[in-house]
């Protein structure tokens, strides 16, 4: 795999000196053209052996082209807040808008290489995290952006001799750490679990460039040429539609049954026992958050539901009984600039809260399958594969400890009718309805057929969908509420052992 | 001071349960009318003793009012992230945006008080912290924003009582800590502190609400009274114009001198010398960069100038010489939706550098005071506060060992129009040249106006402006480099001592 990076590629400094300034040119118009015409980002990620060259050829990059338009990430310890949420997490919040150009010394490779050298991960766990990094290559590709990966590779002899001259002179020695000659000396080790890792990740969407990195001139020229390539390739289909993903296609609908038909909506509680289970499980639900294990977790809900289907007022039911200080309410409209410049679930990542924390959805990322699909918001491709996508997400948070609790209210046709009506009567609700929920209410069938797809492709054993007869608001806020505290009980129970407090 | 909080302030359940509901409905309409349809944030600051419903008065507006709407936030201890950069950080990136509610436990009040009941900080220093908290919340009055600042009250003799009750019931021991014992037995310290604190800080902008927080009825109903009342007040004035703030009157210009006419812009350099001085200072910048003192500061560079004064060539000659994992350039363009719903200043506050890092703005905050001044973007009021506020933003980035270094890049009439010119020539220079360019031109006595007033209102000891004579690009070059390296080994200097390492 590594061979041909091996040969000891060489170019003379009289042919580099005539070539770089037509490439520096041409990357130049080419970055002006993306920064001024194009909708999409380049992401650059930038790996190899210590001694190849990553360092300066970051630095080459933005000397090359305008640095005010490309954002450099040295990805190197995690900072608390970090940590305190999934690995992705840091990725999510360092991707450059689109228009702009990300790189990454270091990235989504660098811990699964140095936790599988140093024998913290098993074989199949190095397997699932570049799963996972294949994932997000994939969907941020989808999304129209371009990820160019680049390896600087030198051999044994090479990478010896390079770090020996670095320590030896006094102007370079501080390039050189002591991190980097333990890498020499593990170098074979290190050799095999990158070949693993690109052979398992040199995938068509972001294949690995492997350059070798002895030479200055050869390892320049070669990268300069990757990049534009690339770039000019992507800026020709600017105007072309997005790459179509294959996706499994939808079960066709046969007969007339289906999962929401199957809800009893009249469903109820009386009065006086819905007081009595309100103040249990509020009570209960205080008990929980206030668990000492709790604080090895945290807590993500969902709300989606008909209009008028009463989240609202469930989530009222929810936050009155936490602290205020451990949780937040995230409303979700209409996306903002910034986040038009993002891949679709970028909006939702910054929302991710820390350990211990509850965030609430108000309407969540399955607005891509549920308006957006229906009201045409987005293309066919788009929703089709954001059901993978959205999967994807969630496990991620999960392996983090975040428990996914996702909520469908939902009423029937005659009851909504009933709500708006009501809310237009009265003055003070009238806020609450827009034309929009009369347009939507005469899309109910296309809406339906939408959520039951939602469900079947994302109720997952980790992170089912909960069903709630919503037509009497009472029973619904008391299903949610005491299902709410079954997935945290179970949470808790499920995570290692800890001292329990008198509370408990 | 704390005398009315003391006198026993009680209501009758029977009142409070006929007064709340009224209460409650009208603080719900209030804050969707701010939600709907007013252009402003209400920052609701929670203070006030242990045991006096701190606590309990943030959960209630959370229930009272809707939570979607509503952000909550607990400054306990600053995360790694915050702490590497200036203590008002954290709240500005905490601010609501406008039309939201931030409910904050713990406040720019709370460490200033710490360090002084534990004698970290002098009477100076507190009175200096108090002075820039008064700062931050005139700039946030000026721009519309609705400060309410609530202290809860308690005697000692209820305070003890108070803390004793949670601690013997078992359900609510938890919320008692060995902190809240600490500060009753430090009762008399705390109260002379508080009281010093909130005479000092209560202002017409935002004064102190002191509430007896003994009786929960008498508490809730008082808390929820003032804030409805100061949220209806605000609302009415909804489409009034801006608050006027007394700004110091300019100076009339009665003959024609100014400080840009003093300028020599024939200054110049031959190509030999500025080769040699280009290496010679990209070096000197380099080992500064790396000096090890440098990783208690970091820096912002200020680029503004003439349209085509050579800002990014400037730029770019700083960034070659600095290693890319530790700048960051930041080109300001409009501000997007996000950053409109915020203060002026937010925009910046969110690029500030982490320690160590370099940042550098291709246009500024100074925009206020330069095009939007003369293009009438904003209202005289609000470029005439803008020169206080700016300078008390930059006082704040020095106190934290932020060097903050600013160019103005001057060049004459003449040599913009023959630039312009050059640049319309040029294909591949032309996406430099807009119609707005043309458009600014025309505006040149206006525009020399306006920096003549920055300059006068912003050029302080802590941070003078340089002005750079660009007419000879190589000349401004080697200005900027040379001013920056001196800069930084100035501030090196005055740095407490360090190991010093061989690459010095």
């Amino acid at each position: 795999m590594f061979k041909s990076a091996e040969l000891g590629h060489k170019i003379d400094k009289h042919v580099y000196d005539k070539e770089i300034p037509v490439l520096r040119k041409a990357l130049l118009d080419a970055q002006f053209n993306l920064v001024n015409a194009a909708n999409f980002q380049v992401i650059i990620l930038v790996g190899g052996v210590a001694g190849a060259g990553r360092r300066e050829t970051i630095n080459l990059l933005n000397e090359w082209m305008d640095p005010r338009y490309i954002q450099t990430h040295a990805m190197g310890n995690p900072s608390d807040e970090e940590l305190d949420r999934p690995m992705m997490w840091r990725f999510w919040r360092a991707l450059p808008p689109k228009s702009r150009i990300g790189v990454f010394l270091g990235s989504w490779y660098t811990w699964p290489i140095l936790n599988q050298v140093h024998g913290i991960s098993t074989a199949a766990e190095l397997l699932q995290s570049l799963e996972r990094a294949k994932l997000l290559e994939q969907m941020l590709y989808s999304d129209g952006a371009v990820i160019i990966k680049l390896w600087l590779h030198l051999s044994k002899d090479k990478q010896e001799k390079r770090l020996n001259t670095l320590h030896k002179n006094p102007a370079t020695r501080w390039r050189v750490t002591d991190r980097d000659f333990k890498q020499l000396s593990a170098y074979d080790k290190f050799q095999s679990v990158h070949e693993n890792v690109i052979r398992q990740t040199n995938t068509i969407e972001a294949p690995w460039n492997i350059i070798e990195g002895a030479d200055p001139y050869y390892r320049n020229l070669t990268v300069g040429r990757i990049i534009l390539e690339t770039l000019l390739n992507r800026l020709d289909q600017v105007n072309t539609t997005a790459h179509k993903i294959n996706v499994a296609p939808r079960l066709p609908s046969v007969d007339n049954l289906h999962i929401l038909k199957s809800l009893d909506l009249t469903k109820s509680i009386e009065k006086k026992k819905f007081k009595l289970e309100l103040e249990k499980y509020q009570e209960k639900l205080n008990l929980l958050s206030r668990d000492p294990r709790f604080k090895e977790m945290s807590v993500v809900v969902v709300f989606e539901g008909n209009d008028a289907a009463g989240k609202g007022g469930s989530i009222r039911r929810i936050t009155a009984a936490l602290d205020a200080r451990n949780y937040q309410v995230v409303p979700i409209a209409a996306p903002t600039e910034e986040e038009r410049a993002q891949p679709y679930l970028w909006r939702f990542w910054r929302h991710i809260p820390r350990k211990r924390r509850v965030t609430i959805f108000d309407r969540s990322w399955y607005g891509r399958v549920l308006v957006e699909r229906v009201e045409g918001y987005c293309s066919e491709n788009d929703w089709l594969r954001a059901y993978n996508e959205i999967n994807e997400f969630e496990a991620e948070l999960i392996r983090h400890n975040i428990l996914v609790v996702k909520f469908w209210l939902a009423i029937s046709k005659e009851e909504q009718l009933h709500r708006f009506e009501d809310r237009q009567k009265t003055a003070y609700k009238s806020f609450k309805i827009t034309d929009e929920d009369w347009r939507n209410r005469e899309k109910w069938d296309e809406y339906e057929q939408a959520v039951c797809d939602m469900i079947d492709h994302t109720s997952t054993a980790a992170s089912p969908w909960t069903l709630v007869e919503a037509n009497d608001k009472n029973y619904a806020r008391i299903k949610i509420l005491k299902t709410l505290c079954s997935r945290i009980e179970d949470m808790l129970d499920s995570l290692p052992n800890h001292e329990k407090t008198a509370n408990k």
